[in-house]
């Protein structure tokens, strides 16, 4: 009978600022004052019950002393807990609270509290600016670029969520050095990654350079902070949506998003990733992409920053073939990998496609033979 | 230490259509098979219990008749289900059914299907594309221009969504055939309130035509589709974020929504928007933006729809009034209000600023005297 034309074409402007530095709590507020959130003067601290302690106060206490408005929000620090019951929750306590559209939410933490308080602030009034306080290395590798946010649910994991871009994101590195090893470990798989995916150099700098970086030194941890950054830059900012070359980030995770899961989260995400990445690289042997030298190098970096290299004896190998396909990489029902050629690079199957069909059977040999 | 910057600028395209017809399910198979959503082949139709019977069966069949997936999720109608708990329970299902990123989503509903489809849609891997077969004059007023998704929480209505924009919108006018009596009336309460805001002359339309309209006839329903869609695009395009002009949608809301909410959802949308559309025109009179003649004629249209006009006996005046503070536009805890001048335009109280501040006393004057 009749067509209306809704035009909606607009340049948006989602840009932001990546700091890094050394307990950067005063010059978060500093940029508050300056305007980075508009007139904004009431903040959500986002935060998780162990970064509480840590930081997540402090910043609390640097901001209410400057004359603004805040509350903290606390969740039980740990995977399990970015799922949309936590959201709720926060959601909840937020309005309870009087929170409004006029609020700004800073989330300060690794990478669930990122992904978390991201989601929060992209849906609370259909969408409050937020901020990123990173005090993980997994946080500063992996959540501070890309805009991704999510939740867990039962059949997958980051399925549910949204592309939300912060005003700021903070990489505050004197914050590293109160992490357990075991997170300082599991936030180097998402670094080696990188290396793997983008740069032989990075790469090397790695082996060279691992102790250093687990022991927490400034001028090596500034360098890998700042690296992720620009390699996970360089692949997001050509495709933001994540239609094909941005699924290059996605190497090492087919398996270990799956593992993950399947070990109810026993395993850190980085510890998946890290056993994702051999599966990865034993199938790009398999294809031919990799000798069995780089191989062994890529498995040799991952030990040497102390990640398993294995499927743990307790994961049923065919509970686990079944998983990847709640992958989202999954089309029309079949499985799809992301391969690596070499080190320092990735396959192109065709003009920008970077995910190749893989049957069940050799995924299955894969991981069988871990 | 550093500073890096994350460039993402860059020109967004959410155009679409909005088509108004008799029976336009052919149609959307037909702009399916066309490329409307590109190359997806898999679709999730959400609709509620008393929809699915009266079209979405009939959509679903059309759909899988011409080669395409498809499965019905459907949700028990009313408001009550457009909550976290409702999106989560048809996320799961989507997730079970195998969903993942190349689908689309179908609305096939009024408005509560709509903002819970379309907000399911905008988190669903990230964001998917959809749909709105818009089933009700309420939707077709409503939501069908403007991109607001969202869920209502124990404490607000509303406030947590989205801004999702539809690949393309339908009205179907053949549906409102079909709505109860009391259906109709409320999706009336829209339409009126676009009216009282933006055109007299469309507001001298509805006093003549309103028994045609109430009786679904075919022309006078098409008119008042694609005036609505007018007068909501020309608010819309001009302030897509809601920062400003186009909280004048806003009219009638502020006590309309408190009370849908006190109400429990015994009152319709719509019949809680006259209400606070009465309410409204009271404090315009009382501010002297309005005559007596003025306010009378808009509450004679009110009832000449079957709306009502009174704040009903079982009511508690005072929670009410508390609840006001739930509203979105409450700024630094001061309830504001969008005032209409005259029948067809709204106050400017500031350049820009279309809701100025009301106390709660003289909120609750025009509350107790209903």
């Amino acid at each position: 009978m009749g067509i209306f034309n809704v035009e909606l074409k607009k340049v948006v402007d989602d840009s932001y600022e990546i700091e890094t530095g050394f307990d950067l709590k005063t010059k978060l507020v500093q940029d508050i004052k300056n305007g980075l959130v508009g007139n904004i003067k009431k903040f959500a601290i986002i935060t998780d019950s162990i970064v509480k302690d840590l930081y997540a106060n402090d910043i609390y206490k640097e901001i209410t002393e400057n004359g603004y408005s805040a509350d903290l929000f606390v969740f039980e620090a740990g995977e399990k807990s970015k799922v949309r019951k936590t959201k709720e929750v926060i959601e909840d306590a937020m309005l309870e609270k009087g929170y409004k559209r006029d609020c700004c939410v800073i989330a300060v933490g690794g990478g669930v509290v990122t992904d978390l308080a991201g989601f929060i602030a992209g849906t609370f009034g259909r969408g409050v600016p937020f901020i990123n306080y990173a005090t993980t290395l997994l946080a500063a590798a992996d959540a501070s670029v890309g805009g991704k946010t999510a939740v867990d649910t039962p059949l997958a994991t980051n399925l549910i969520g949204l592309f939300n871009q912060p005003e700021k994101v903070y990489i505050d590195i004197a914050t590293w050095k109160t992490l357990p090893d075991e997170q300082v470990y599991s936030g180097m798989a998402e670094t080696i990654k990188h290396a793997c995916l983008a740069s032989n150099e990075f790469f090397v700098y790695l082996n060279e350079h691992m102790e250093e970086i687990l022991n927490i030194d400034k001028e090596a941890c500034v360098h890998i902070a700042e690296e992720n950054c620009k390699i996970k830059y360089n692949v997001v900012m050509k495709d933001e949506r994540e239609s094909g070359l941005r699924e290059v980030l996605n190497l090492g995770h087919t398996v270990g998003r799956a593992i993950e899961t399947v070990s109810e989260y026993e395993l850190l995400h980085g510890q998946a990733v890290a056993i994702g990445l051999v599966a990865e690289v034993k199938l790009s042997y398999k294809l031919g992409y990799m000798t069995q030298e780089e191989c062994d190098e890529v498995i040799k970096l991952l030990k040497k920053a102390h990640l398993p290299t294995e499927i743990p004896e307790y994961i049923d190998r065919e509970v686990l073939v079944k998983k990847l396909y709640t992958d989202k990489k999954v089309r029309d029902g079949k499985l799809r990998f992301v391969i690596q050629r070499g080190i320092g690079a990735i396959v192109e199957f065709e003009e920008g496609v970077f995910a190749t069909p893989i049957s069940e059977d050799v995924a299955r040999e894969i991981i069988m033979s871990m």
